[in-house]
């Protein structure tokens, strides 16, 4: 039967040894056109169907690691659930390091050479730029998402457009008639921060004003750092119409802190976040935010990660996606009437 | 130097042979008393440093798996990062299954006998009765978070105390003088949503009352169902004076329905939720709701599967953590007056 040719008949049908036919049906090696032709035509006179040869085991692939040592959030489950879909849909196994526990871990150091994972994919990540460097010069596939420090030169990373989103945030309360216009930021070393920082400042400055100091508050992404900073912002003699909160939790903290104070968003004072999380639609009125592109950005870090891992050429190395401001009641009242006392200005 | 000690030299120095002295090295195998004091004087006279073996590799551990496929917000994010920093602390590798579009992949199916997984920790597992049985008949160490059906016997789960949970949240509108009580449940064949509706129906009974069934409604765990659902039940000609969501985003819907009718809470309606979320913090007034002990799931979800993997015998195989009311401003008012439109009751 057909199904019964063997390698060995083959070679006894062809007289050609049983390493030269092996050699033809599997397509390795140098193999001449003659010893080709005799091995199809002893198969054909053997009843027609290839041989089968034991399948060459795929090597095993290691998974990928994706880190992200902080409670899994919305925000941060979000990313993590896109890349670990796009990693699935591409066939990969994906290691999980999460929690702020493992934050001081050392995982990323220990990656190279260590044949837990392929490649991976850091979120946020807390490492010095000397462990970075240590992956790059390791040669360890690694694309990092959300840059707390710029990264070593070479390394691929992907953020979302903070600078961009934060400036159509400032622009769009300098529309309103804000001139007066508090900040609160992340913890003061993140990348994130100092870059939404910078566009909040670009947006002022095209109005030809200057940012003021007193106005900056900094603290992690919580509501209680909104409660906190935003109490300060508001107790200051000359309080600002507008908050921009670059988190929507904080964000939820400032309407706290203007409630407390009797004030009402947003006819006493406007308030923006940023994210676009569920959050931001459970505050009455509802929140003003940036909308981050989460899926996108898990789903691209995937797409560049695997090909470093196939040591294609990548041209961009910074990747930065589009945001999208969302205008809600936070900073604009029922029926378009303009938002938060512009009286008060200056 | 007593670095460089052998083996060899110590078989030469003892008279023994090479096999005898590696024994007594690693204490392994059978060896005469006299043996190990003719070795142990040997390497003193040498020098005194015990000779390095190879040491033996542990046999590496296959890592766990951790499966959740819904996308991870607060909810599921705090279930996965706590099993997965637990699971950390155990020395363990966690393998990540999540995300809407695995639903229905075949992972636990292909679990027994893949190699990929020592066991799994499946969080609302979809699979069916017959998938689940397969991992228990396979001996496959297994343990759900928060079971969507009835699991097979003998395997072990682990739930908030959803029914007392849900019994304390309607003793609660009782007390204030609710008596037309709206509910907002899951999906209607998730076993959850069946238990928190037995805990309220319990707290009805307890004060006379029976459960009316127009007054019950189900759907996703999002906002969009509180703003139908509850739309529609404040639409019926005698509507509820308190809804129950089983979930805090539903209770925002709800929010956000009782808004668009000129219902303020909690003066016209009280609202609850359930899992105590960061959303039921960003309300105005904030929302009453149960907080689930979603840290201590996973944490108990890791001990559990760990003596699995180890063969100890379990006794308690369904295990319940306790649920704690948060009582806030969506079910009393400033003031601690009397929430809820009692006039209209029954």
């Amino acid at each position: 039967m057909a199904d019964k040719v063997t390698v060995r008949a083959v070679a006894e049908e062809s007289g050609l040894s049983i390493a030269t036919v092996s050699r033809v049906i599997n397509a390795q090696g140098q193999v001449s056109e003659s010893a080709r032709r005799r091995v199809t035509e002893a198969i054909e006179r053997l009843g027609g169907a290839t041989p089968q040869t034991r399948p060459r085991m795929p090597k095993p692939e290691l998974p990928i690691l994706v880190r992200c040592p902080y409670q899994l959030s919305d925000y941060f489950g979000g990313l993590v659930t896109s890349a670990a879909e796009t990693l699935a849909l591409a066939g990969r196994q994906v290691l999980l390091d999460v929690g702020d526990s493992r934050l001081a871990a050392p995982v990323v150091k220990e990656l190279p050479g260590s044949r837990t994972a392929a490649g991976a994919i850091l979120i946020l990540p807390p490492e010095s730029v000397e462990d970075l460097e240590l992956l790059q010069r390791r040669r360890f596939p690694v694309v990092i998402v959300d840059p707390r420090k710029p990264v070593p030169r070479g390394m691929v990373s992907i953020a979302a457009a903070h600078t961009a989103g934060a400036r159509a945030i400032t622009r769009h309360l300098m529309e309103r008639g804000h001139r007066r216009i508090g900040v609160i930021s992340g913890p003061a070393d993140w990348l994130t921060g100092a870059d939404r920082i910078a566009g909040h400042l670009a947006a002022l400055s095209e109005a030809g004003l200057l940012g003021r100091p007193e106005l900056v508050r900094h603290g992690e992404p919580a509501i209680f750092t909104g409660v906190a900073a935003g109490g300060e912002l508001l107790d200051l003699p000359e309080r600002p119409t507008a908050i921009v909160c670059f988190n929507d939790k904080v964000a939820v903290g400032v309407f706290q802190a203007a409630a407390e104070r009797g004030l009402r968003v947003p006819r006493d004072l406007a308030v923006t976040g940023f994210d676009d999380s569920e959050m931001s639609l459970a505050t009455a009125p509802m929140l003003t935010t940036v909308r981050q592109p989460l899926r996108e950005m898990g789903r691209i870090a995937v797409t560049m990660l695997t090909r470093l891992l196939e040591r294609q050429a990548l041209d961009a190395l910074h990747i930065e996606l589009a945001t999208e401001l969302v205008v809600r009641g936070s900073t604009v009242a029922d029926g378009d009437v303009p938002g938060g006392g512009e009286g008060a200005a200056r």
